[in-house]
């Protein structure tokens, strides 16, 4: 398939359509038409119909998607399935949630390290894992090829980390931590607060409360 | 302040002005300029003004926002520092961590009891809370006012604990499980995926690889 610009807005509900896709898929559905999955998934089916254009498309008129096929496109268009190595930075809740998190491998993303500055977490098991002294983070960058880092330090010690892990080349950041941080334009940063994600959850409630 | 119909990408913009308001208020700033907001937050000066417009304004020509201004009044449309009672259902990882992270009491967001079905969990301590047998929700519910239910269970709970809190009168759900739940039109559900998040950066990252 030829590979064409899409907008990053596509790209990010593509996640969610393989979601959907992969749940009716354990639920044995074989086919769906774009307006069932509109239903499903609170999406126009327009929207669902460009959404999938943009990589080609993979229906047939009258005749809906196949489950199995248009998820396993999803899967390529996102590369899920390839291994990628990533370490953790920050042993506190957040990242001991995260290294443990089953969810991950089974898409192709391995928790490799987790490191922690604190003398009380070093060494500490993690599920597979034993926290790491941070001192070791740059012999461990430079011996292995880490795909992502994620951040999950207090939001203090985040854009240092950061700026350590893109200085050993490390290209792509997870941040967890309460701050965005910055990075040079050929690593990806994924700044995820989950504050925002609550604050807008409480704001939305009060507005329906106001309604009603 | 006259309250009007603000978009949704405008409200998901403010909690990051509002972290950003913050750490420049902890760094000892007292003003600031549009543009130099648009630098820090990577937005353009002219989407800033247009985001605090939609609320009236609070910046002056030539003279910049007060940091310590703008960010009180955008805790007060996202009425920050309000006491939310929260509960959690599910004491895995994302569960526990999420009953331990700090950030949340410092504005108003207080997780007052976390539930689990599995035995081993149950009586458990996990920070300042012990674990509750989600047989309990009903009764709990009944008793106590609670203003947003954490749903952090295996993806095949987590709609039928969207149902039972729903039933129960929640009005804001908060789901960390890997699949989107549903709920009444009354009732405010925010789906965070974090695998979603990773996939996309994922993506993102092949794509400067492929770029470079």
């Amino acid at each position: 398939m030829e590979k064409q610009r899409v907008s990053d807005a596509v790209i990010r509900r593509l996640p969610r359509y393989y979601r959907q896709l992969s749940q009716l898929e354990r639920e044995g559905v074989l086919r769906i038409s774009s307006g069932q999955l509109s239903r499903l998934m609170s999406l126009t089916a327009s929207q669902i119909r460009h959404d999938l254009n943009c990589f080609g498309g993979f229906g047939q008129q009258g005749y809906g998607y196949s489950v199995k096929g248009l998820k396993s496109a999803i899967a390529d268009i996102l590369e899920l399935g390839q291994q990628k190595h990533m370490i953790i930075i920050g042993a506190g809740n957040i990242g001991q949630a995260l290294a443990c998190y089953e969810g991950f491998p089974r898409e192709g993303f391995y928790v490799h390290a987790i490191f922690d500055n604190n003398p009380r977490l070093i060494g500490k098991t993690v599920g597979r894992l034993q926290v790491s002294d941070i001192q070791e983070l740059e012999s461990y960058l430079a011996a292995e090829k880490v795909n992502i880092a994620v951040v999950a330090t207090p939001g203090e010690f985040a854009q240092q980390t950061a700026d350590r892990l893109t200085a050993c080349g490390v290209r792509a950041i997870w941040n967890f931590a309460p701050i965005d941080v910055a990075a040079p334009n050929n690593v990806v940063v994924e700044n995820v607060s989950l504050s925002d994600s609550l604050y807008a959850l409480s704001y939305f409630m009060n507005q329906l409360d106001e309604q009603a």
